[in-house]
């Protein structure tokens, strides 16, 4: 789509989108992300393997959506194996100032968080109403938990101290890629989300979180000013 | 069937769970476990129903084979609530003298123990043969993992220290009743079960363990001399 066609947020993450796709050179292995943002950069990677900037690419999906779209652009795709990925780029929920993540809303963050721990740079991409001071500040962290006793599951996370609600967008619950339910939990303020993840990783029931803490490389930040490059520190 | 008909060890299985269905009373929620011991509790509550000793149980079924089982010997069986169980019975593929268990070589793991977390009183039983000094002494540990990216799941599980190897009777890996696959990981020597469960837990891939840590009130124990019954210290 010509940019002049894109209303003001959705150019703006694409033009995030294309300057993390220019960290992408011929041969690498590239995990591809999910969602509103994610989609720009599966895009602009077919777009510059049609041109003939880039060859050699083998995609690896984060989820049926990704998949489906990186085929219809031109990127070969393969399932995720050990090998590790030379990249992944992929949109984020929540970006906090040191790089550490909410992700999820999407509904594919196991599948992503497993993609993403194996790829050697993980670039994030967004709009700059996803920046926060601390996370939850403005979104929920999802929190995928197994279907059997999930009523039991909730309340164990009720007692943590968490708000929230079970997605369910419809009749039913919704179910993620991998046949989990989702939990959007709100979160106390201020939130220390590496005791949380740790706390929430040992609570029976909880499969994955929405939390991506200390993986992120970069984040390419677009605004009305352009696009500004963030590098984790340390 | 009358028990001159039983194997030895059959025999045993079912006067251990003979003892433990003892403790069921009228009108309470039960828990029901899954594997060839935990059959023996089902038949044995139903043919308490039956004879009119017992009335108003309703049953848990940790499984879908308990569930259809439990159903044709005439227990009421409800779906898991948060509401909390007065007992559950299952079977242990291992028990060491603190009432540590591994569970879950029949595949059943995650909902055994989503279920028998909310019992008040979570009762063993087994053979004379499941006894070990160390968990992981004789049986593997079950690990359950995401079937997305498996492969790297089990290499980080090696990267820990562990063998074995994922659970594949035939062609296919063996699916839980939750979708994901299953990893057989032969544990160290000594092995410290409570730390390395941490460590799993917080593994990403892993959905959960067959460690059952002190969760058991008490176990009925069968061997030749008769049942013996083991109660958790502390």
């Amino acid at each position: 789509m010509p940019e002049a066609q894109l209303s003001g947020l959705e150019a703006l993450k694409r033009e995030a989108a294309v300057r993390a796709v220019a960290l992408v050179e011929s041969g690498m292995r590239v995990g591809l992300g999910t969602g509103s943002t994610a989609k720009y950069a599966i895009e602009e990677i077919g777009r510059r393997l049609a041109a003939g900037e880039l060859s050699g690419i083998v995609g690896v999906a984060t989820s049926e959506a990704s998949d489906v779209l990186a085929r219809q652009v031109g990127i070969p795709v393969e399932p995720l194996d050990p090998r590790p990925l030379d990249i992944a780029i992929d949109g984020a929920d929540e970006i906090d100032p040191d790089l550490n993540l909410i992700k999820g809303l999407g509904g594919a963050l196991l599948r992503e968080k497993l993609t993403e721990v194996q790829a050697r740079r993980f670039i994030v991409i967004a709009d700059h109403t996803k920046l926060v001071s601390g996370l939850g500040e403005k979104a929920p962290v999802p929190i995928e938990i197994a279907r059997f006793g999930f009523l039991s599951t909730i309340e164990r996370l009720r007692a943590l101290g968490l708000g929230g609600r079970l997605r369910q967008p419809g009749a039913q619950p919704y179910v993620s890629d991998n046949g989990n339910y989702i939990f959007d939990a709100a979160l106390p303020q201020p939130c220390d989300a590496l005791t949380l993840e740790r706390t929430l990783k040992g609570t029976l029931g909880v499969i994955e979180t929405g939390f991506f803490l200390g993986m992120a490389e970069r984040a390419f930040v677009a605004g009305l000013d352009g696009v500004r490059e963030v590098v984790r520190r340390g």
